[in-house]
């Protein structure tokens, strides 16, 4: 069965599965988000009005058994941000969508009725139900519920408090395999789905199968694909200290924001390091390696107990740690766990959160390292919508407005992750060229600037740094719309082998004969999609820039600004 | 003695008296105040940071005989609107500025000691203080303190506590001749005062005079210019029922926003009207005429007693009732009154906040016509700070966006005034293209479009309105750089007179020999260096649209949406 396209209108509550227009054929994940946030999005509407569509796709490869391939794109214009966005996220739910036989589910309109509903998909049907239990619960008990509803194996993605109450940094989660969440984090994309009144979405594949064109040379590139993987070191070290490995390496490259971004060390580092949190795991019986989805072999995520042995947190990353810790000074890593947790079921970004708290913190909200008062605000304001859980849980730009901050570290509204762009210039780049706003995995310099993945490029150097962004940027758009996890790219930069083999598989998959060249022009062709939207929307040059504060207070330890010109950043674009 | 510069660095906490550069001499008002922040201010810098500059300047003919001459232009770049501003009010300072040879006063920096300053200017004298007094006091407390403290006729701008947080609608307020408060209210400019801790400006210009070139034909075209003011229907309007006196000329024309900007006349109009208040004001011996400053011949303000005849409000006007009373449905005039007290003293935009309000009631925060509500946000909430005080004083955008409410009535974020863009299209013109978001007084087409002031243009259909808009934007751009009051505009548009004698005295003031041709090249450049500031901040067509429910939700009674396309706006700017 070829796949289709899965409409859902809103506005008159009903549903259709379309077959796929030919210009779509080719594309999956962000590249399919965008095209169709580019084709059918009014650029100047408003977010949560009736005009804006919530696009969900999985990648090219999703459904198959290529190593790493479940990722989720979710697509929409940003309530955050005001640009085109897509976020991605692990979970079943790309998997078991391309099992139906679903190229895009497509959410439009809004209804007019005030009550909740719920999308279920399934290779040949889609329906739209009234949902009137679970409207106000957090995503735990959204799970909860479903598994006692129905034995089949479905995925689940569900908006908590925070999509409901469509506060901009909402986020869409999606269950993973063992009944966590991982999250479409950034942009706000779970307040587009809570303004149309979508409290969560499933998915049946039944005994659907994704389509092997040639299911022989699949399987052996995905084998040199996935040995690529298992063999890059940085990969390895992503599975025993996951993701938090991060923390001790950016703070001795002097790049980790701390205390709202005016240092770039954290005297608290060891204490939230992920070699603290490996022993704090296999001290209290928890997971240190465990998957988003199924077949990823890099097992990046975790499962982390509380001093009672009882499941506090999963999906532990670096960017949540380093934002609750390093940024608003909290080093006690349970606090952030129990956070990660709260944050988790009501369904709200951790990075725009938690460097909201860090601005909470310099405006005098509450004090830097006050882990008790962020629990405090997440359960008895966010979660609630008070005033102050509102401003919060709107973002960082959001805290800085109604506070008055100027320290406010966003781009396009969209806080700045775990790598100060002072000490790691291409990451300033990468923030400020974006289509997304301020996103590491748009194009991680990191690698270069200070992993010596893919050569190396001198952090505190202007050089390089321009061209560096760009080609990231641009292969990491592609990479985007094969459903691949970012982690590869690890290995696709080191391993001349890693890249080919995705090629082939790819090739193998739908029967065509795409080269490494036309990789490259995909990528290039999604970035000037996602631009066009953003300029059609009124975004310029002067949007492709840092907060004026990078440009003129040092970083410590290094000493160092912003110092690009806007005319220098300008050239990003030639391409 | 020639005009000068006046001069304050808060980074350095020094001052210096500048002779005016060739290049600002023919300038005044916001002719100026546009033109040194074009100048001078880094387009893309923070509202609040230390690149932005706070410039203040008296009009053309400020302290002179000539009427109505007593409005103050003040600039910066808005933290409210991120574009260029200008806001101008009455009071005593413009005039008392000019007589102290102040051309502009420009501040600028930000003071590194967490302190409260004020600033004192006499002709021969420019000081910054600290003041440990006043800090945290609303503007009432200022001027009752400051009188206590000099005897000296002094003018004086302050903030209140909305200025000393910076919120987004914070205003600057200015003394007016009897010590009532008229405020620079539109943009947030008390936010940029605060930024640079400054709680108020005092101006003694001692025996000060401005210089006539040629006295004798200055009152010659004075004296004409006054009778054109003093014969106009409309004007004499405006002094029996003050500003008040549209409510039932618009709610008839059925283009009264009511209910946030979901009909176009309000059941309540009559309780809230100028007739009403009128009768109100003389049955509690209050004053119905009052000029806002010395040499108005119009009077269009007041003072509203409370039911024990007690002083409540002064300069109690159409807009604040408006918003407070239709578009909150809140049809008690005494609650209305007390809110606009509150306002002044705490020193708060009375359009941005009312509007605000409306937006809060819709997404539930409080009920539509509960006016006690009203009040107890403004004390409990606004004048204290809370989280939901600092959504509502950062203006109605940011109640929408902290609610997710879509039915926001703002353009560049900033508040829509009293007359609804879908029945007086030429409005919706103006308050989509100005450069300063929404403003009613950037180019008020209710003259031909309601009231047969300079032509009728039928408010409901699409021809003649953008031609009409232009013309009175240009207009008014030059009439805001002579210290003008705006309400000269109904004569100027009926009687041939008028405007030559303006030009006539200005000609008169400076010996120089203008034309009405330089009039609207004035204008014209005016506007134009407003809008490149923009653009390199960052602004494009796409800004210059109304949200989007104006152009699907058809408003009652007339049934009609807002129907320009944004290629049809963008031809605005074809001059």
């Amino acid at each position: 069965m070829a796949d289709k396209i899965f409409r859902v209108n809103m506005t008159d509550l009903t549903t259709t599965i379309e077959d796929v227009p030919e210009n779509w054929a080719g594309l999956g994940g962000r590249g399919l988000t965008s095209t169709i946030v580019g084709a059918e999005v009014v650029p100047t509407c408003h977010p949560l009005g009736e005009k804006n569509k919530l696009v969900i796709a999985p990648g090219l490869l999703s459904g198959t058994i290529a190593a790493n391939s479940g990722r989720l794109s979710i697509g929409a214009k940003s309530p955050l941000t005001g640009t085109i966005k897509e976020s991605n996220a692990g979970g079943t739910a790309a998997q078991l969508l391309a099992r139906a036989g679903c190229k895009a589910l497509i959410i439009e309109g809004l209804p007019k009725k005030e009550c909740w509903y719920s999308i279920a998909l399934t290779p040949d049907s889609l329906t739209i139900s009234e949902e009137s239990e679970l409207g106000g619960k957090g995503n735990f008990a959204v799970l909860k519920t479903l598994e006692s509803r129905s034995e089949a194996r479905q995925a689940v993605l569900t908006i908590g408090q925070a999509g409901e109450m469509k506060l901009a940094s909402a986020n869409i989660s999606i269950k993973d395999p063992d009944g966590n969440l991982r999250s479409s984090g950034r942009g706000g994309l779970g307040a587009v789905m809570g303004s149309k009144k979508i409290k969560f979405i499933t998915v049946e594949p039944g005994d659907g199968k994704v389509a092997i064109a040639n299911p022989d040379k699949f399987t052996a590139a995905n084998r040199v694909f996935a040995k690529a993987l298992m063999d890059h070191p940085i990969t390895a070290g992503l599975g025993q200290f996951g993701t938090n490995v991060l923390v001790n390496i950016v703070n001795e490259a002097g790049g980790l924001p701390t205390r709202n971004f005016t240092e770039g060390q954290f005297d608290g580092h060891e204490a939230i390091s992920g070699e603290t949190m490996h022993d704090i795991i296999v001290e209290r019986d928890g997971t240190p390696k465990h998957n988003c989805h199924a077949g990823c072999v890099i097992q990046c995520s975790q499962i982390y107990n509380d001093a009672d042995k009882k499941k506090l947190t999963a999906g532990f990353e670096y960017e949540s740690i380093w934002a609750m810790g390093a940024d608003c000074c909290v080093d006690n890593l349970d606090h952030i766990a129990e956070a990660d947790r709260i944050m988790d079921d009501i369904g709200i970004d951790t990075i725009e959160t938690s460097v909201a708290m860090g601005v909470a913190m310099e405006a005098g909200v509450l004090e830097f390292g006050d882990g008790e008062g962020i629990l405090k605000i997440l359960q008895e304001d966010v979660t609630k919508g008070t005033g102050l859980g509102r401003i919060i849980g709107s973002g960082a730009g959001a805290v800085g407005r109604a506070y008055g901050v100027t320290r406010v570290p966003v781009v396009k509204n969209q806080s700045i992750p775990a790598y100060d762009p002072r000490a790691v210039k291409g990451m300033g780049i990468t923030y400020a060229t974006s289509t997304q706003g301020a996103d590491h995995t748009m194009g991680y310099t990191v690698t270069a600037n200070i992993l010596g993945v893919g050569g190396n490029v001198d952090p505190l150097s202007k050089e390089g740094q321009i061209q560096l962004s760009r080609d990231l940027q641009i292969a990491t758009a592609a990479i985007d719309s094969t459903g691949m996890c970012l982690f590869i790219a690890f290995a696709a930069l080191d391993d001349e082998k890693c890249l080919p083999a995705l090629v082939d598989m790819l090739n193998a998959r739908f029967d065509i004969a795409l080269t490494m060249d036309d990789v490259v022009a995909l990528g290039q062709s999604i970035l000037k999609t996602e631009r066009a939207f953003n300029i059609a929307a009124g975004f310029t040059a002067a949007d492709d820039r840092l907060p004026d504060f990078f440009y003129t207070e040092a970083l410590p330890p290094h000493n160092v600004v912003f110092d690009f010109t806007d005319e220098e950043m300008a050239t990003f674009w030639d391409f």
